[in-house]
């Protein structure tokens, strides 16, 4: 059906409240039917990487990168740090809470509502992150990928 | 009139030049006869925080939420503090010589444009905000209510 | 032709790997022929500064700004410095490996795929940043330019 409507969401940052925020509207656009991508690049590839120990082999620098950068959804960090003390486990014991899904569940929901994940090849390139590093079925793709969805695209957002 | 123009903000940032930019773009498409919704959301609701002190009942980590987060839209910090020295205090002094409006006035500005300001239930409920702390006539709404506007909106913005 | 597609993105952000995704988007829409337009807005002005010694009449503190805001492209910093050690010149190593275009280039780039550039007057205003500092060949304009082609946009971005 031509009529379905688009949600596009570009996840640029590696931060695990606005990765939150990416999911929720996606699940939520998924839940009212949109067909819904994720286009994950730069520091929002972090996302999707495996939290397990992998040996893909390495430049020097990317080894670099590979162990700088967050490995996973649960090891994000919190985009605002300056509120002392208020790291991710402070948020994550306040989601526990009040039954609130942490970022590793709403990643599951998605694929579980056949939203498409992607990652974005032009920064994996970049960064060194190899396709094993990252969850089983997604979609890998540039930026020809994202303009092919968003011109048509009903929401459109950049995170 | 079912052929008005929708502009749809959410704004998950709490800093108070990106609030600005936000308010600034509301402002302006409801001058241009849009029906604007900004979508306040985790560090954005701090814009909408009455400077005022008031007691609801909380649980201790509520509390603690409340006392590190900003109370409302004078009191944002910049989002860019490594620029030595320039705080909201200096773009304030900047902005008050060359007539430019601070935030406060941008929200009262964009009420009696009857823009649509809504609070994200789901991240009040996190971060422990009660109705009775943020400002008189706003809505309230979760993911659901944005994305009834937005699929509609010509212009949909995350800040 | 009424129908070719509009890509519209407002760069806010002064940082390195922001201000790419940008213009990698925007050069990406251009080659599938999107009419785009580029507004730069508060740090993203940054983007636009000459890399050059310049001495307009200035006040005092538009004189501090001038000297704690980066000049041009190259000079932008990064949005994660926290990842130790990881500055704009390791990315950049890592960029002319991969053959990657540095930003300036990117900006050439879209100059020579007719994409304008738009400098917002109102924080040119604000941060005293004159035209005589920002490359030659940009446009100058305000939020209402920004409504009138942004109601129109297929993609509306806020970087």
């Amino acid at each position: 059906m031509s009529e379905q409507k688009k949600t596009n969401i570009i996840l640029f940052s590696g931060d695990y409240d606005r990765a939150m925020a990416a999911y929720i509207i996606a699940n939520g656009a998924a839940a009212y039917d949109h067909k819904v991508t994720i286009f994950h690049t730069f520091w929002g590839l972090n996302a999707l990487r495996k939290d397990e120990k992998l040996r893909p082999s390495k430049t020097f620098m990317e080894k670099m990168f590979g162990k700088m950068m967050p490995k996973g959804a649960e090891n994000l960090p919190l985009s605002k740090m300056q509120y002392a003390g208020m790291g991710p486990k402070m948020i994550k014991n306040v989601m526990k809470k009040h039954n609130a899904m942490p970022l590793d569940d709403l990643i599951s929901m998605a694929q579980e509502q056949e939203i498409t994940l992607l990652a974005c090849t032009m920064t994996m390139d970049l960064l060194g992150l190899k396709e094993e590093e990252l969850l089983d079925d997604i979609e890998y793709g540039g930026v020809a990928a994202y303009i092919a969805e968003g011109e048509d695209g009903a929401i459109n957002l950049f995170i």
